[in-house]
Parts: structure tokens; C-alpha cells; sequence
């Protein structure tokens, strides 16, 4: 049974109070149960982390190591400065897909580059609550068929 | 029930014998039977076509309007320069979930830019011919959810 | 009596049904009867080519050469990306009207660089349907020797 | 019956004598005759004001807040760096056809921006003096609703 | 009892009738009157001078120097592109607060850019009318030795 | 009676030691002194937050709403690369006031850009600890609806 | 013997027609019978193909797979948009010698670019129909030596 | 006998006063002065005008036209944004030799761009007010056509 | 005897299981004894600090005002985006050796900046774990005087 | 007979032992061999010249006027920096042939841009030594009026 | 009696002989006999040194440290990329004066940029073999002390 | 016994004479004496080579091939536009300590660049003639296997 971590960053604590028109009104908790819930369906084991602490979601990547067999990680506003979490990722080594809610692409021009990408397997945006569910399936093809 | 465009760009015919180390060995024919067969798994009727010439490409999307419920697009290296096809985009009004084969992000400089992303629902990238499926269910969830 | 040609580029085959809010409710029809109807008030023969792909553009420049005595070209959004269609009216050295229904230089940065500009004799826009049969006069004037 | 500022910024006092292989010989009081003759035959009023000063053009726009119906607009070489004049066009709430006589996109680079673009209705380049009719006639259209 | 110029520069004689919705909807008479009675109540002498020309703007500021303690200055659109001010700032060595109605960082781009905040004591923007009554505060401070 | 919480990013704890010829002698519990006393004289109930790691600033944020009914912030070397700090106040949809010690403005160009200015009502800045005075005053003035 | 197809893109029809001053009198038959010509003096089978169609010229390409031993490709206007030109040669994986008439270097700034240099083994440029004849002696020695 | 034009833009009517460290202490007065006798002493009719106004500075070289016969201008800031000066001599076609008192490239960024220079015979700077001396002797010469 | 901090920065608790290929394989606590037992042989006294937080690393320069003569510094991925760590650098006051394990020149354009550069007395990278070693042998000198 | 220059820039003198995998394994002697043989069999005189001195291949280019036909040139690195280099071919008027081994255009960035290119005839490049060989054709041909 | 080197950069031994319509027919030697002549009726003592090698600039400014009083140095195309030039003015602490024959500013682009310029007194260009002359009285003027 | 290469490049000649405020008093001599005696000390046989001729230092370099085992290189100004030093040394295959007397990061802008830096092994830069030391240091771990 694979184990996956999914990992959320800064303000996605907020999620369905924060601008609804942007980010939908499910809250993160929905999204955790969602995943709890898909997770057992295709046999995966899905703990899940949220910090808006930079230093707390590299720590948690670190932490996931030898432990989680992939991560599905939202980094929110951090994706488009951190190159402390692209190191992170490189470091242990995980497979990683990056999930946002919004489609970056089609929102400010800041929003555009992601330091995540340069590591990830791949990334699921605009997609809402559902792409956390369809980042699992797509860790779960990519743990069974690498 | 829905019926979607499955609409591929420019060398992707080629797929399965172009560069398998960037794009794996699934051919297109394989890549539009999955598409199939899911389409049927989860009620959406499903439809294919790949043009290596920008305009059929945007006649394929004029046509589309009235006809199908949402494309699924792979515009391929027209991604990065066509302004006209996100036009025949906007111009239809149908949803759009883009999907690239490779990550696109983590590739050079000039394949970070997508036009298509602008007018985009969603995008899916990196996860090799499963984002087509991927991009299926996020299709439907988004006909019968918005 | 002179004869000139209205081309038209990608996506305005849709013209009055694609997003009115920007591009207004005349359909392409409307508009080439208005040419027609305009050429003859002001002695001009006037026909009409429209194509969403770059490569038969470039092929009807080609042969107005030696045919027309001018043209009046909306290249849409080809306008910003094809050197090739530049390259095509130096090549015929025929007098061209650039037209655009909105203002490309109040909209998104990328519509703000026209490469038919580097070769027109002169460009309006943002005056909808009417651009069109300005820019018969003024193709008039060029070639009466304004 | 229609009221129209025809407003020229700097230089455009010296035209006909000034650079002719770039703006011809037609000098700007030919130009306003050829304006107000046109605007007779058309039914708009028409009056005229030049000035190399950019406050005093500003000042001009301000004055035209419920006097004039709309403005025909060559603001020479401020077209390109004076946000003050933008802002004065957004504050009035006047159309504003953009006039140049020669294609500015050909030209330097620098003269490829336009301030006024932001805030006009609509922009003629290239055309000569003709321009100024032409947007005149693009002017009453507008007003009239089209 | 300290003396004050305020200085506001194009445009801002139409505050109160342009664009509302970003400026509101004070007039400039009586931002004028506010300021007045401001000084008055924090014992400073307030005179105040208007205009859309960016030279009359720099010999506004020549004509404070001996005269005036400091300057509050909103420059309007020239706070963008006027070198020339800011060299008369810094030639008259009078402290000057800079003030801006609307926020300037939340709009267009080239608007993010001032050439007065080189040589200003401070700056204080996006609070409207008020704006120019802290501005008051602030260069009392400035001048008592704070 | 409105309540406003002060907010301080990194380094401000060291305020009154840290390089005095740019930020002033004050030292920050002298500036939270100065915050409480002028809020009681104009009815606003205050308290104070620093930190110098960004993901306590955020939180901090959260923890603001529906208990605070506003916010200055100075957020410190983190204005200028933190989009998260900015995705935080656009959640709690609380009016914040902007300030900086310094004129941000007139030194290097990295310290020009600032994210929370996107979000924020209005700034303040280079009027030393005066700033944050203004900046409760405007807030008030914010709250009361002007 | 070798089989190459000389391949000539958007324009290149009207050579002899066109700019003759940049692009000198050969047509593009003598060029085609010089290429034919020299291929049989050296011992290579030359096939010709030309297309004003950037998805006719990707075909051209995809079909010489297993055809052809290498390209001799002038890609006009196209060499400096075209992403899905370069993916199409990358795709086929037969070596390309890319062709100017002239010296695109010492052109316009956005001719420097060559995307069919990032695949290409080399570049013959400047020296007019001459460059094809010596890019067929380069396709020979590199099929020959490699 | 030759005749020129010494025109000083904004700010230097402040010379000798303004920041003496960057422009030294000599008044304009002084400059005059010494331009007139040194005209003299090389038989050159020397004529004076300043002005902080744009639209003055373009009216000046608009009147110099079939007066003078050279200039020698000293732009002040408007040296680097101003479009319209530098037509207004492209206009009038009389020989401009350009001078600045600093050495403008030591400076700032934003000082290193001249629109003067692009239609000047030929630019002095940082040599104080011997450089208005030396323009003298240069325009001399290259009137008589050297 | 002088006293010197190592700080080091985000994933640095890695070292030696993180891409050895790029990093070597010495572990950051080997690190850490060659540093305590080279300055123990150079007469210094060593002490440790790492934190994937940016907060406690400023922190932690905080807390060595007064305490340490010095610090070096490896601040990781901060490196790069940390203006915030640059600040608190200059707010202390210390003498700082900045360490890169590998020559951050010579990887991803990205890691050419630093921002602790531009406060730090200098800089040694590339050189492994050798460089903290290199770095307290620097920073023994600069506090001798030399 | 066409007399023929073959100018080698620096590092050129390592060939065959330097980077073999980037410029394959035929030393500068054998280069120089070939271009005398070819050069004798097409009745052109060749001579060759290598300089690691920027100085000294200025001092080549001018040595040759009068005396040589024409000059191949491998300007080696200062190709992409050397400004000189260009105005000392500008100056000379003699036809050039730019030559690299290797294929300029498919590495680094800052080994696209070619000073020499702005000067030059043409361009030969990605074809190894065999480059020079064809360069001396393309010369006789350049020579012979074609 | 001041003594000053006049150093003359890459190319400039070809004065008279390369491209006369951008910079004259006076010879090199015609310039220095000039300078001779000029030098000695203002009582200085002129020498003179050309060199195309940047080394040998390099060595000539060294070498003028203690023995000349000044240099006016025209570096030609080394102007715009020698860093090691400005550091050698810098390091011997002799006044400068720039010249060049053209006006630098209205060629390419890359030729504005001039690294002498920010060690110089000051420049002069656009003035031809004059331009020398005016240097030598700058430089004097300079060296007086004025 | 290892065998290192000092190498210094332009204006190090001046070293204790050139702006001491930046590069310290020490003379080149001094830092020659240190380097051999610190060689002595650790057992590398140590020689010095300094020259203003690029040329002359990439001769250095290739003589150094099969001569010497490593080099430590000062390339002052040469190392931010000199790619054919960067050529040279990956040529030869040596490794190269990068050595810098100043902190070039903390300068202008144009010295943060380092084509050096792209093939060294490493770099020290900020710690004065101490640097050269501690490079030999590095050099001999280096080559000792570490």
C-alpha cells in the first residue's frame, strides 16, 4: 500500500473562506476528507501536513522521507519564490506532484513561474478540489509504473 | 451525456516513436483507445483529431461549438506562439483542459509560456498519456459541477 | 477602375458570434457586403478571402500579385506573431490597409506588436466594421497617388 | 448636429516644411480647411487648436468637456511618453480618434508605444492628412451609436 | 509659524468630476479648503498653486525657494516621467512630501515608478483627500526637527 | 471603538539599534508607546505584533480577522518578495495600511516593489516612526467610511 | 547514394520575384536544378518540396522518416517562430543543414533567432543558391563521416 | 557673420545656485556672458533663451528656423525624455551642437539615454560651462564646413 | 579568543544524503567538528546553528550581536531571495564570510544572485566543506585587522 | 588567382586537443593543410594566421588590405564580444567568411550573437573543418561576382 | 607647462583611409600634427600613442602615471566593452577627457554604452579630428584648476 | 610536489597603488612573496605571471597544460567579458581557483558577472591578499583527491 503525503502551504488553511470566487467555497478539511477518501479507494494511505511557515514545509518534506512514498504539494504563494522548497524536494528524492487550485497561468504574471515545476513529476492547476484527488491517482500510476 | 473533442498538435501522430526518453512509448492510436474506453467508463462520448497545421487545428475548434460539450487540448509546440488559437478558443466558449505529455515548465525557457493556459479551465502536465485520462474527469466534473 | 482585396485572417469567419462584447455583432457577411457595396459608391472592385491558416494567407497575397491593385489585411491575431505574412506583402510589393476591429493597442501587451505594421502603408483600428470601408478609401487615395 | 476638436501637438505646426519625406507638403492650415470642408459636407462643426505645449493641449481637453462631441487626436511625439495627456482624455469622458500621418509602427522603436491608444476609441496611421477625414467620418459614426 | 506650498499638478483641477469611481468625489476647492484649515490648526501657513504644465510646475517650485518651508507635491501623471521636477526638487533643497489620492502600486505598471520619491522626504498614497492632511503632519514634523 | 493591531516584520525588533542613520533612533517599544498612546486620544484600541519569520506574520494575519478591524503593517524586507504575506491580507479582506520607517522609493531598486502595496488601501512611507501615527489616523478615517 | 530533400519554406516561391536586391535573381527552379545537378555530380539522389504552410512543411518532414538520409532546409521566415518545426526535426531524427539566402545575422534583430539551429548539425548563411550546394557537400561528408 | 542660438532648458536658470557640487558655481548670467564675448572674439552673434517649459524650448528652435544658424542646447532633463525636442530639430534642419554640464553617463541610469543625440551634430559634457565655449567653436567650424 | 557562529541555512541538515553528486558526502555534523577542531588549532571558539526557517536564521544573527565576534554563513536557497537576511546582517553589525558548498556560478542563472553577498566582508564557494575551514581562517584575519 | 587569408582567433591553436567531443579531434596543422590543398585545386592562394591577441588578428585584418582578396575568418570566442574586430573588417572592405566548427547557435546563449556576423558576407557554421573548405568556395564564388 | 598623451584605440591608425562618410579624410597623422600645433599655442606638451591591443592601452595609461598630466583618450570600439580600460584611468588617477569622431549616440545601439565615461571628466563626439583640439583646451582648463 | 600557477591579470600590476580604499595597500610583489612562501610552507612549488593582455594571459594559460597542475587566476576585469578566457581554461583541463581581492558582489553591477566563474572549480573574492593564500589551500585539497 503506497503511502502519500499531501502537503499544503500558506493561506490554503483559509481555503472556502478566502476569496470564493477565486478558490471555491469547499474548505480544507473537505479537501483532506476527499483525499482520506479517494486515498483508501485506490489503496493509498494519505496523511496530509498544512503550514503557512516556509521553514515548516521543508521540514515536513524532510520528514517525509524514507516515510511517504510521494508527495502532492500545494505551496501556494511560495511556489513562485521558494528555491528553498525546489531544494527540499531535490534532496529526498520523492516524487512530487504539484497541485494548485486556481490556474496560475491565467492569473498575474508573478504567478507564472514556479520552482516547484523544476522538480515535480508533473502539476495539475485550475482544476479545483478535484485536482488533489486526481494527483493521487496520478502518484499512484507513477509509484506503481516507474 | 457529454461529448468530448480529444484534440492533439503539431508531431504528436509521431508520438510513441518521438524521443521516448521526453514523451514514453504509448503511440497515439494507444493514446486515443484509453481516451475511449474511459470516455465510456465515465459516460462522455469521445472524439479524436491531430493536425500538424495550425489552422486545422482552429477550424477542428470553430467546429467543435454546438457539436461537442468541451475539448481536451494537447496544442503541442503551438502552445508557446499561438495567439490565434487561444482565440478560437475564446471564440467558441467551450471549456478547455489543457494537457502536455512532458512538464513542459521544467523543459527550456520558451516552452514555460502557454497562450492556451490564458483561456484554459485547467492544465495538466507531466504525467505522460494518463493526463489525457485525467483531463477527462476533470472535464466531466466540470460540465456537471459549474 | 482598381480592384482590391479584403483578407481576412484567423477566427474572423466567426465574426458576430465571437465574444460581441469586444468584436460587436456584424457578422463577416455583413461586412464583405459592406465592402462590396462601398468599392462600387467609390469605383473599386472589391472580393473577399478569409482562412485560419497562415500558409493559405501567404498563398493568397501571392496571387493578388499582378492581379489586385491592392489589399486591405486583418491578419487577427497571426498580426503578432507571422514574419512570414510580412515577408509575403514585401515580397508582392503590393500597397496593404491594416485593419483591426478593437483597439489592439488598448488590449493585452502581446496584440500591441504588429509585424504587418513594418510593411503596411498605414494601420486602423478600433473602429469596428467601419475599418474596413475607411481603409478602402484610404487604399483609393494611395493608389490615385494621394 | 455634431461638434469635433481637431487637436495637434508638437511640431505639427511646421508640417509641410517639416521632414516632407516623411509627412509630405500638405500644411496644417490645408489640413484644417480639408477638415472643416469635410466636417461641413458630413454635418459636424469642426474647429481647430495646435500647440507644441503639452499643458496647453491638456488644457484644451479639459475645455472640450461639454462643448465639443468628441476629439480627433494628433498628439505628435507626446503620444509616446505623456501620461498626462492619457489621463486628461480618461477625465473629460470624450471619444477620442488617435491620428498620425505617418505609420508610427515602422518607425523607431520608441514610437511604437502610445499613451492615447489606452484611452481612444480607435487609431489611424500612415494615411497622411486623410487620416484626419477618415476620422472624422469614424468620429460621427461613433457618436451615432454605431 | 511655518509656511506650506501645496502643489498639484495635471489633471487635478477636474478632482471631484474625473473618474470617481478612482478619485472620489472631493473637489480640488476643497482639498484647497482643508488643507487651509488644517494648517491653520497645526499653525501653519498654507498657500496653494494648480497647474496641467509641467513647466509651470518647476517654476512654481523655483518661485518656493526663500519663501516656503517645504512643499506638499502631487504631481499628478509627471510623478512618472518628469526628471525635470525632480531636478527642481532637489535644486530648491526645500523638504517635500510627496501625495498621491489613489494608491499608485495597485494600478498600471508605469505608474509604480516616481521620479519625485528620489529627492522626497516620504510619500503617502491611496488615502485620498486625507493624504494631503497627513502630508501637513508629516512636513510639520519633518521641519520641527523630528 | 475600532481596534487596529500594528504589525512588524523582520529586523524592526532591532528598531533604535539598527543602522540609526537610516531608520532613527526610536526604538520599536517606543514606537508601539507611541501607537497606543495616540490611538487612545483618537478612540482606536491597539495592540502590537513582530516577528521576523514570515509564517508567523501570516498567521498573525488570520488570527486578525473578525477580531481586528484593520492593520498597519510594516512588513519589512518581506514588502518586497513575499506574494504569500499578500495572499494573506487579500483572505482576511481587512483594510491595511502600509508603512515604512524609510522612503523605500529612493533606495536600491530591489526595495521599489512591493506585493502588500497590491492589496493594501494605502502606504506611508519615510516619515520615520511618525508613519505609523498617520497611518492609525488613516485608518480611522478608512474605518468611519471617508 | 544518399537521398536529401531540399526543403524550402514560406516565400521562397516567389524567389527571383522577390527583394531581388536582398534575396538576388535565382528562381527557385534554378535553384532546384542547381541542387539536382550537384547532387548527381557527388552522388546524391535530390528530392525538392516547397510550402508556404508551416503544418505542410512539418508533414514533409515527419514523411522523409526512413525516406530520406538528411535535410537541406530553408525554413524562412519560419526558422524564428516555429517551436514545432524544431520538434518535427527532433522528432524524425535525420540531420539537418539549415539554409539562408541571406545573412540573417545582419538583419532585423528577430531574424537573429534560429529555433532549426537548436537541432540543426549546422548553418550555411549569406551566401545566396550557392548555400545549397554547399550544404549538400556538408550532408554528404556528415552522413559519410559520422 | 554666423549666428546661433545658446537655449537652456529646465532648471538652469537656477545655475550657480543648484547643487554646486554637481554644476559648479558659475550663474547662467555668467555663462551668457562668457558666450557672448567669446562669440565675439570668433565673430559669432550670440542670442540667449531659457525656459522650464517644453513647449517654450520646441517654440525657441522653431523660431531659430531662417534666424539662426546653429544652435547649441543644453536640454536639461528633458534631454532624456523628450521625443518632441528632438523633432522639433529634425524639423527646422539646423546644425545642434548638445551640451551638458555634468558628464551625464557618471550619473544615473535614466541620464545615459539622449533623444538629443540622435539628431545632433555632436554632444560635450561634464566640462562645466567651458563646454558652451567649446560647442561655440565647434558649430562655428562645422558651419563652415568643415 | 574569538568567537565565531556558523549559520547554516535550509536542507544544509541534509548534507551528505542530499545529491552528492553536487553536495560530496560529508555530513553537516563532520562539518561541524572539522569547524570546531580547526578553530580550536587557530585559537577561535566555534559554535553551531542550522534551521530550514529564514525566521530563525535571522534570529539567530540577532541573538550573536554582542555575543560573537563573527559569523560564517552558509544561508542556502536564502541565499538567492533573502533580502530580509541581508538586513539583519547589516542591523548586527558582524563581519560575515558567506560559504556555497558548490560554485553557485556555475549552476542555474537563479543562483548567481546573492543577496548576502552585498553585506558580507567576502565570499568562498565551491570549494566543499573545505570552505567553512577557508572561511574561520578569513574571518580570524579580518577581525586581527589585517 | 584569388589570394585568401585564413584568420583563426583564440584557442584555435589547441584544436584537435582541446574539447574533442565539442570540436572534434583534427589539429589546426591539419586544418591549415586542407584549405592550401583546396585552395590550390580551386586556384586560390591561401595563407594562415592564428592569434590568442585580439590586437594581433586586428592587426592581420588590416595587414591584408591591398594584399589578400578576402578573408575566412574563426573568430573563436571574440566573435561574440568584439566590436573591434567588426569596425577593423568595416574598415578593410575586404569580403569575410565567418566560420565556426561548432554550431554556435545550439549552445550557450551568449554564444549566439556574433559581432562578425553584422559584417560579414556570410556565415558557415556546425560543420566542423569541412566549414573552412566550403568557406573558401563560398569566397571564390563571393570573388568570381556571383 | 602640462604635459598630456593623446591615445588613440583599435582602428583609428586606418583614419583617413576607413569608411571616410562615417568618420572624415584627415589621416591619423594629420590629427597628431594638429594636436602638436594646438598643443604647443596653449602651451602644452603633446605626445602621442595608437594602439589596436587593449593590453597596450592598458600599459600606455600605466605608464603615463607621474609623467603626464592628463590623456585624452579615444578608445574606440574598446569604449563600449573594456572594463580593464576604466580600471586602469581609475587606478592612475589621471584626468581624462573621452573623445570620438562620431556621435556614438546616433549609431547602434551597443554603441552607447561607453565604460570610459564613467572615469572621464568629461566628452566630446560628433566633432570630428576637432573634437581632439576642444580636448586638449578642456583638458588644460581642467588641469588650472577651473 | 604539486606545481600551482599564480596568474593575475589588467591593473594588478598596480596593486598597493591603485585605489587603496578598494584593493588595499599590499604590492603585487607582496602578494607574490606570500603566495611562494605559503607554497613552501604547504609543498607546492608556486610561480607568478601577470599581464594587461588578454592574450598574453590565455598564451599563459595554454603553456600552463601538462606544465603546471592547477592555477589560481585573478582575471580582474577580464573576468566579466572574456569568454575566451573561459575557453582557455576549459581547454587545457586544469582546475582554477577563482581569486578576487574585492568582493565583486558588492559592486557594480556589470562585475557580478563571471565567465571565470563558469569552468573554475571555485572562488574566493573579498578577503584581499589573504584570498590568493587561502586558494592555494584549496588547490592543493583539490588535487589531493578531496
Amino acid at each position: 500500500m503506497h503511502k502519500a503525503l499531501i502537503l499544503n502551504g500558506p493561506n490554503l488553511n483559509l481555503l472556502g473562506t478566502r476569496q470564493p470566487e477565486v478558490y471555491g467555497s469547499t474548505t480544507l478539511q473537505m479537501v483532506e476528507d476527499m483525499c482520506l477518501d479517494h486515498g483508501k479507494s485506490i489503496g493509498m494511505e494519505v496523511i496530509h501536513f498544512q503550514s503557512n511557515h516556509e521553514g515548516a514545509l521543508i521540514d515536513a518534506i524532510h520528514a517525509a522521507k524514507g516515510v511517504q512514498d510521494g508527495i502532492v504539494l500545494n505551496a501556494g504563494a511560495y511556489t513562485h519564490s521558494s528555491i528553498a522548497l525546489m531544494d527540499a524536494i531535490a534532496s529526498v528524492e520523492l516524487p512530487v506532484i504539484e497541485v494548485h487550485l486556481s490556474n496560475i497561468h491565467a492569473r498575474e504574471e508573478f504567478r507564472h513561474r514556479s520552482y516547484i515545476s523544476r522538480v515535480a513529476v508533473g502539476m495539475i492547476c485550475g482544476l479545483g478540489p478535484q485536482g488533489y484527488v486526481l494527483a493521487l491517482d496520478a502518484l499512484r500510476s507513477h509509484l506503481q509504473g516507474e
